[in-house]
């Protein structure tokens, strides 16, 4: 039997890649003859890389680049299919890399991630795949663009800087140097909100507070960008501060499609690039899972987008989540069949705490069920 | 599809009955096309009448008989595959027919299971299930015997009465004019315990006090049965007092023996009277479950026993139950899969509030499951 195994992570107890590995193990418990791809899921957040690794057996590259608080730190990206690029943004300038005490947006900046774009650029990378959860940063991506080429000098003509707390004095932005390779490129960008840049809704607002800034602090930050981004916008010709999701990553969003990215539904976009529907079309059974899976699994979750793959090729889709909710009835519209890795009453702690072994147990229970049945 | 759904009760929550017809509608919401099969399972306890009926499409027959407190009651029992008579002992001389302050074996007797097994023998019946489970009695059977033409007399000459104080006043016994019919006749009694009729593991001393017998009386009450049995014994010249399970239901299981009784492992003899093997054999798939699930199961439960007559047939088992407690992989070996009705992390008391919806939902994502993957 061809067996996908695509769960996402159980938020708390598994990652999406150690859910997999058990599930494997469960499989071939069954019958070690069943023939297993792995294609652990994610959704733009944090683990992108390092499911995209191992769903599609790319190279990881580590380089020295800067890190969120502008010291130098050794960062991982991926390369698939030999000529694209995976860049998880967290692994560069991720919030929890930060110690807590030192989180606040004044400080942080999205230098690195250009770092990494270049360095994929010099090792003839095209494409790239850029997932932009967990970020430090609230520098609308004028860290990001500066590392790229992009000038930005302040009201005497000296140069800006880079961090959050240098935005607000960019009185001017030129493009005329940003690294003429990006023109050719394809840039996803996996991006799971739909924030605009400014405003109550936007970036600074919604998104500064976790990252360190205090209530008073907000307005300040919010009319930095807008200056930044009006900037950018006169420069550029376009407008893209109102495109949802330029408010992702502290304005990394809008940095982004400054220099021609598409924002695209995570999920979607990494099941994509790990080419999961070409694994789903030649398989037999697809298992996805997830921590809690309810009505709204099926709406841009990544066991959602599998359970529609699965649909369009007639393949029978399994989830197994550690619970259940909702109307379950809905679901099973969508998969072949829903379980739930619990196997009595118990407590959620009880249940979190041996996550590895019950989703083992749910999953040998269902292929070896496929299995008699077949027969 | 062809479908045999074959639950065990769930304690508590729903009778083998119930739960049957909750998994009925779910086979059936998946595809209304799916030929099921009904063999809603017992272990001679009480419910055993009810599932036979409905899993043989018997008859139901009611009776005017003698209940366990002496007066007349109407009492129900089944003719299957028309000469074979369903004998649920608790529907005549039951525990629970009897107040809680009016129960004990002093005047308590099973004289109306004699009355009802003589009229299935005025109906042709000469095959008997005769089910034991839940007697309020502890006469040691006299009162069937004495219904069936034992004669009982006391130290007078005089009768010795039918209840369970006149036992220590039998002197005497004869069988000469028991029914004659029953010497054509094949008795098999559902029996799951192996408790002989005397002494510190018989019927007196172990269910005598939860049918309302003081600690002080127990020494009377089973010198009683000895010398009562003594006397059969020597008048039949068999040793049955010894016997595993002829302590059952008060020594109901000892007079049994004496008419020609077999006693047997209730699930099993159930089985066999409602033809589950057959149907099993021409079956896709065979649903049972329980209220609760582990390695005991497998030995002398229904469940169990279904298990092994769907691997002897190679039809696929599944197991649906409350909670699958222990070794859950020891029950994989029998079974093609075994799942909880548990959907997500949930206390005892909110699982059995709705174990019909849960129960309804996780057999419609099983056999939908089945349905999908064979297409």
């Amino acid at each position: 039997m061809h067996i996908v195994i695509a769960p996402d992570s159980f938020k708390g107890s598994l990652t999406s890649i150690q859910a997999s590995e058990v599930m494997k193990r469960a499989v071939q418990s069954v019958d070690r003859h069943n023939h297993v791809t792995l294609k652990p899921m994610a959704d733009g957040g944090e683990g992108t890389l390092a499911s995209m690794l191992v769903a599609t057996g790319g190279q990881r590259i580590t380089v020295a680049c800067t890190g969120a608080l502008g010291e130098t730190i050794h960062a991982s990206y991926g390369i698939i299919h030999s000529d694209k690029a995976i860049i998880e943004c967290a692994e560069i300038a991720g919030l929890i890399q930060v110690p807590e005490n030192k989180r606040h947006p004044a400080f942080t900046t999205t230098f690195g991630i250009g770092e990494v774009i270049k360095d994929a650029l010099d090792r003839g990378c095209r494409r790239f795949v850029i997932a932009l959860g967990g970020s430090a940063t609230n520098d609308g991506g004028s860290g990001m663009l500066k590392a790229l080429g992009m000038k930005s000098v302040n009201a005497n003509g000296d140069d800006a800087g880079y961090f959050g707390k240098d935005v607000k004095h960019i009185s001017q932005v030129s493009f005329d140097a940003i690294d003429s390779r990006l023109a050719d490129a394809d840039i996803e960008v996996a991006c799971d909100v739909d924030n605009p840049l400014l405003g109550d809704s936007g970036a600074t607002y919604v998104y500064g507070p976790q990252k360190g800034l205090k209530t008073s602090e907000l307005s300040q930050y919010d009319t930095a960008l807008k200056q930044y981004a009006n900037n950018v916008e006169s420069v550029l010709g376009e407008q893209l501060q109102t495109v949802p999701g330029s408010g992702a990553a502290g304005g990394l969003g809008f940095a982004l499609l400054a220099i021609g990215g598409r924002l695209i539904s995570g999920a979607e976009l990494i099941a994509d690039a790990m080419k999961l529907e070409k694994a789903v079309q030649g398989a037999d059974v697809v298992l996805t899972g997830e921590g809690q899976s309810d009505e709204q699994t099926l709406y841009g979750k990544a066991p959602g987008y599998i359970a529609d793959l699965a649909q369009k090729h007639h393949t029978t889709a399994v989830l197994i989540s550690g619970s259940l909710d909702g109307d379950v009835s809905v679901l099973r519209e969508k998969f072949s069949g829903c379980f739930s890795i619990v196997n009595k009453p118990m407590s959620l702690q009880e249940c979190m705490g041996q996550a590895e072994k019950l989703l083992y147990e749910q999953t040998a229970q269902v292929i070896q069920l496929l299995h008699q049945f077949q027969r």
